[in-house]
């Protein structure tokens, strides 16, 4: 059975105020916590129904699994169809790995379904490192959780001033914008900084002066906009493509 | 001033139901709802505030057009941020058009944000039609609609069993799969159909019967799957990267 305590520390894990105070953060579904489990993420506890406690992973310690009844983490869970588990992680604390490789980096994106859906797609294409703008969407909201299903295990997330990162590097930096070069023609480097900007306003213009090689994605020129997801997606399916030739 | 049967259309066409019974749907925003009037679409009526008002689009009947205030808005708006216009309009029957083309085929696509953001792309690329299964969602759900940034006004949807619109062509059917050719590496037709799943259950098994030229986007293989606007998009690219060579 529950704790009111242990009511209490998830529920408020539900706010960014408290995931950074505690320090931790939420996931549901039983496929994203066995991927957390068996990542170098580390976990706080699980809440768990009897049927699946016998399934998870057995790298996880018997005195953090807690069983639950159905109701009790309807109580608990974020989600309206709750997945039978949920589970309180540690929030990690990366260094930017220094391996090469194009870094995605994200300016102000601020719906949390964007977000969760450029970590789950670079995890698809193998690239393992986002920066992300200090105004972009917390990656531990709940509903980026969701929307990444266990991509964040492998893929590390950094809040950072993006200025003083871009301004601190050498290193080519491509932004999608209305006048660049064609995204199908584009011999990309082995390193370098991809950038996207936010849902409304695109990218910022103190970050727009430090672009040094504009991309556009070409399109039949009606609509005026596409979604930052599939940009992200667009660019990213190019750059693998470039290097699977 | 709004009066309680135009409140209580409006607020009716939140629901799928009322939407079939009145053949009306909700449209919101100011470049939305201007690309709507400048199409094929007809225009039920258009609530809007005083401001906005000067600015529509000459060709809209002026008997039309209702002005109401922000308080009045808030109460019809189905957004959280309502945006000083909302429009009703005519849900159409398009006749699927016989111009050479790759059709986008969606089979069940549950979530109305994949459905809007597969219509956005679309017309980005210059698709103009995508058939839906009857189970897929529906197009005119006000989430959709939002989601397409009014893109919609230049894609025919329509609604079809797909099995008999499938089985009764002899183009080409192309599908996303696991197993399937590199999309990266397919020589792409003029015409044909191009399939994409359900956000949970793939593409169900009496399509994936028809489908003649399996797909598959190559990843870094830890990941089990891209969302399925996101995979669209990655096809869609690649077809138009093709026509551009």
């Amino acid at each position: 059975m529950l704790s009111k305590s242990q009511i209490s520390l998830i529920k408020s894990l539900y706010q960014k105020k408290y995931r950074k105070e505690h320090q931790l953060f939420l996931v549901e579904g039983f496929k994203a916590i066995s991927e957390f489990i068996n990542s170098n993420y580390v976990i706080h506890s699980v809440y768990c129904v009897k049927d699946m406690i016998s399934n998870l992973p057995k790298s996880i310690h018997k005195q953090k699994v807690f069983e639950v009844t159905v109701n009790e983490l309807e109580k608990i869970s974020t989600l309206q169809t709750p997945q039978g588990i949920l589970a309180i992680l540690e929030i990690p604390h990366f260094q930017i790995t220094k391996h090469k490789d194009i870094i995605i980096v994200l300016d102000g994106v601020q719906d949390p379904g964007n977000l969760g859906t450029i970590i789950r797609t670079a995890d698809w294409f193998g690239f393992r490192e986002i920066i992300c703008s200090e105004n972009t969407v917390d990656v531990y909201n709940p509903k980026v959780i969701q929307a990444t299903m266990g991509s964040l295990a492998r893929v590390n997330i950094s809040y950072q001033p993006l200025i003083a990162v871009l301004k601190n590097s050498t290193l080519p930096k491509y932004g999608t914008l209305l006048n660049g070069e064609n995204v199908f023609n584009i011999n990309w480097p082995k390193e370098g900084f991809l950038i996207f900007g936010s849902e409304g306003k695109g990218i910022s213009s103190d970050i727009l002066d430090l672009i040094t090689h504009p991309v556009t994605i070409p399109g039949s020129g009606q609509t005026e906009s596409l979604n930052v997801g599939i940009s992200a997606a667009i660019c990213c399916a190019e750059i693998k493509r470039n290097t699977l030739k």
